[in-house]
């Protein structure tokens, strides 16, 4: 069924297999009159793509975008955008051994089961190289949200966590490490740990907190639209994403009415935000913030057993050059996703207000 | 903007104030042919119901439903199903005193900023009345997909919660006390911290356990569409919810790929199921299970500072009747929405088999 | 499918049989602060009940609707509007001598034929008895548009048509004669033929030309959703309807380049309008306009060989009180049908300007 | 706001501009498993481009599509279908003399009043160029629907029109000749007609007629998703079209029921077919048929006075290379746009039935 489609009035469709000749992706509903830094998009590209750094996957993807329309003398037009990033890097060769073969908890199996045909180079369609073309479309939703601010950063790897409210995080740092994480201190135990990690062989697991700032009140379309509904399918839809959270999350749960209310200022802020930013699934004004939970790499470099389609138990080993942890490269997808969801609520505002 | 449907083939559509004249719902795509039992639809209305125990508000609301359309000596036509519930405890009067009061950590706030116009009396739209339309959708859905078990249970209120894995549960037991546990034992301590809890005015948080079972390999529609960033949806639209998630969820962020991998049987099931059933967003045929955290409700009993419209600082304290705790109530619409996301991708589903 | 929710943004859903308890609906996304004049509801209802005059039906319907949500102290409140109109006038054992027949050119068959369920009392759901609905929903929309002018008129009555251009006819006119044609002298004509057709037992089809004025330059959503595309669908949904022209319509076909294309004033506007106030599937300013023509009813009192369930060949004659001639009560379908279009389009539109 | 998709299940997305660099799309939800002819794809796309013939646009365009995700080994694979045609043929300089310039009765005034952005190198996102990634769509639904047979023809251009029902025809004729009329002797008389037209440096509208054989009973999604009323949104999104009717059309609004009727046998077939094959919005198994009005193309050569964007009025003359009639390129989109709605109420309709 046509699921490939993100978004009601600012509405990304993205295509393409992980190695077919190309991804790519067409933005329709973007406003017309944005004048695009092209700049800008290609380093939100280069913040997600492979081979950026020591604890990442080391395959070389450049992830140039080719726009094909939508955008005149560097402005949008208002009419659709469509993109491609060609793939530089397809190595179909480097997939034969797994051609019959069901990779334990990847979407092999399933991707079988439901299409009856598999393109069985790499992931194909579930591969998070699909991520990229949603980094391409943040990067340009980011741009109409200017004044909006959307920070994502890794917050824990592993049991390694940061002991911080955000409130307490200088942003800036999160650039300064290869792991994302705003403090350093931290950052550099993440790091040792992927290390760890990767000479094993294995994978790790890990969060990624995202903090939206400047967000007008009013944002949200209850019942079932609720805004905090649809970041939550949002950052569900990303590869490997096990949980979502937003505001006060499962720890809230614990806690008592008469503690988790938000005592309101009399300008209508509030001097606490267990809220986290949404009341009735609508923004109130105050900071958005959520967690979102990523399972380890379900690809290691170590043996295992696994089945193949006509279901004899074969023995597998991962090759080629996988990320020992998915979340440093995460954080862009998160954010491009966040500025999806707020784009897409920003046009659905609009026609509510005179 | 009309954020009042939910689902794509099987699609419900409410309507309705907690204290306006009546909630309902329009239940579009509904395939012919099912005989209905309308006793069991009423039997999980029941257990939604307010007044239903000493744990619950003693509000007093029958919750009979009218259908209108779409059943033709007792079977679904395949033509709209409308029905309508009628609100018989209104009491407006019993809201005049907040009539100009933003509740904290209700949507007093955000619906005023939002639309400009408030309908004070209770929650009105925001209120969990409308869940009511949800759960009758959810026992029309369960019929259609007899073949499935769906059971949603209470895993913990405050830090009271089930030291099991599901699979060691009798879901027998979950109707056996009014606190909807599996364990009679948890149940009892559940039970006696919502007494002391309300004997102080005050409200405590919990999170519900759904386990779906039977379900066949193959639902879920990627990229955007996968089968739990829809549950995901599904499930943070229901009112007080603050988090979701499935499979091993947060906890897997903890671990290695070598630990967290499923391994396959020959005949495609797995040994463990850490990935909750779903693969790449599509169903693999194992159990589906999931949590969701649910904040200690708004309303307590005890006095609080807010703020009115006009931006003053007053006194308030709720009134009348309301719950200490929503998780035993919630329960059955876990269930609903879960069978309303279970139903469309099954539906959604058929057009890929021939 | 679920096929009975109409526009995206100010979106109706309707429920309901002909001789079900109700019919009803859900007005999705009308925007909040809109007074609304119930007085004007009813009047639009009246327009289209049967028995308002002696060329239409005499069956009676008093086609009240009750509101019951998304309105509060009269003014809408930017919640689904609920709504309910019930069914007086069943007689459901009118329909017995029907039951296992397939009426010739209705949709008995094709209903069976999809749905392997019939609801054989009368046209059921695809009776034009839903279009009830539309028309409370149009009224809104009417509320919400005040500034625009909607006004459809009957143009034709089987061979009998207006033979002047829509500028030279005055629209108060139309209310004045049971016809609904603006042309008095017409009009008695139309009304005599329509006498002439109901005295044989027999039925005749027309056309109904709709002129919205007063739009605003800017309104499609090209190039799938053009404004006059959506018109077309939205008047091809309407029950008998077999065509659907704008501006130049198959005339214009007929014409060459040279003379159909309209010159532009200085101002923008246009010197002739062929173009029906549409310029690639957006709004130019000038006045929207379109044919709509309907069959005649397929309920004829003649007796007509038919087919049963089984496939044997039987005797059947219309019995009851059906119209001779849809047109006149059409007549406040299209324009609901017209207001509902504006209203989305109005909507979408708010999104594009800043 | 997003209009550039058509379809729920078998879903196409469009992009680009007649003189950006390129034109594509996304075919989202076509099943898998179906194996591709791509000759019979380009056949199609040979069928509409510019330059095939003396009556139509002498402009060349090899119009070669690239796919490049969604087919693996020839076959589709279930998942979007990405596809890009480049424009070989911008020649933006041509445009120049237009680029402060409204042409009468294009879309540039409009465009420019809805985005307050205008690309002005030709027609731009609203020229006609848009229509050939529909055509792409539809040879592969086409492929899809193997069954089924969709016919579409040039039944009039001008006053000249062919004089016999569509079942007296022999559709091996449409592609003997270069206007595509199934009557060699009309055929002969349309293709000078338009030769005439030409010399003048004039253009002239005409009507082409489809019809769909091989229909299964069962296809429509009442109420307003009616068959015929999703076929004739189609029909009107093509860039000229200015009205569409099916079966008995405008010239049933003219006659009695009694002799409308289409009559039973007693398979359920019926003796004549004023129906098109469509009752109640629900096929019935007979043949759809459908004519569609084409106004004649707005750029013609000869001089004309028009305003520039500031009001002024200046005379202007087309340039380059231009369609005297639209209709023969316009058959196999016609076909295209008809094999979409097919495929998509033929995947909506699967979840119906057991």
């Amino acid at each position: 069924m046509a699921g490939n489609s993100f978004g009601k009035l600012f509405k990304l469709t993205t295509f393409g297999e992980s190695h077919g000749e190309a991804i790519g992706g067409v933005i329709d509903g973007c406003p017309a009159g944005i004048k695009l830094d092209f700049e800008l998009i290609q380093l939100e590209m280069d913040r997600r793509k492979p081979g950026q750094s020591k604890i990442v996957t080391q395959r070389k993807e450049p992830d140039t975008v080719e726009f094909y329309s939508g955008i005149f003398e560097g402005t949008t037009t208002g009419t659709p955008i469509g993109f491609v990033i060609k793939n530089t890097n397809q190595k179909s060769k480097d997939y034969s051994h797994i051609k019959d073969v069901y990779r334990p908890s990847h979407a092999d199996y399933t991707y079988d089961k439901k299409y009856g045909v598999r393109d069985y180079r790499g992931g194909g369609r579930s591969s998070a190289r699909e991520t990229a073309c949603r980094v391409v479309a943040g990067a340009i939703a980011k741009q109409f949200l200017s004044t909006l601010k959307i920070n994502a950063f890794t917050s824990a790897v592993g049991t390694i966590s940061l002991d911080k409210p955000y409130q307490d995080l200088d942003f800036n740092n999160i650039e300064t490490n290869v792991v994302r994480c705003p403090d350093p201190v931290i950052a550099e135990k993440m790091i040792a740990r992927i290390g760890e990690v990767k000479k094993q062989g294995d994978t790790i697991g890990g969060v990624i907190t995202c903090v939206i700032q400047n967000v007008p009140a009013g944002l949200g379309e209850p019942v079932f639209d609720k805004l905090h509904a649809e970041l939550g399918k949002a950052m569900l839809s990303i590869n490997a994403v096990k949980g979502f959270e937003y505001g006060s999350g499962f720890e809230g749960s614990k806690m008592l009415g008469s503690a988790h209310n938000d005592r309101f200022n009399e300008d209508g802020s509030t001097q606490t935000n267990r809220s986290g930013g949404v009341q009735g699934g609508i923004s109130n004004g105050m900071d958005i913030y959520f967690n979102v939970a990523f399972k380890p790499v379900a690809t290691t470099l170590q043996k295992q057993d696994t089945i193949n389609s006509t279901g004899e138990t074969v023995e597998m080993q991962g090759k080629g050059r996988h990320d020992p942890c998915v979340v440093p490269r995460a954080v862009p997808i998160v954010e491009a996703m966040a500025a999806l969801v707020i784009a897409d609520y920003t046009l659905l505002r609009k026609q509510e207000t005179n």
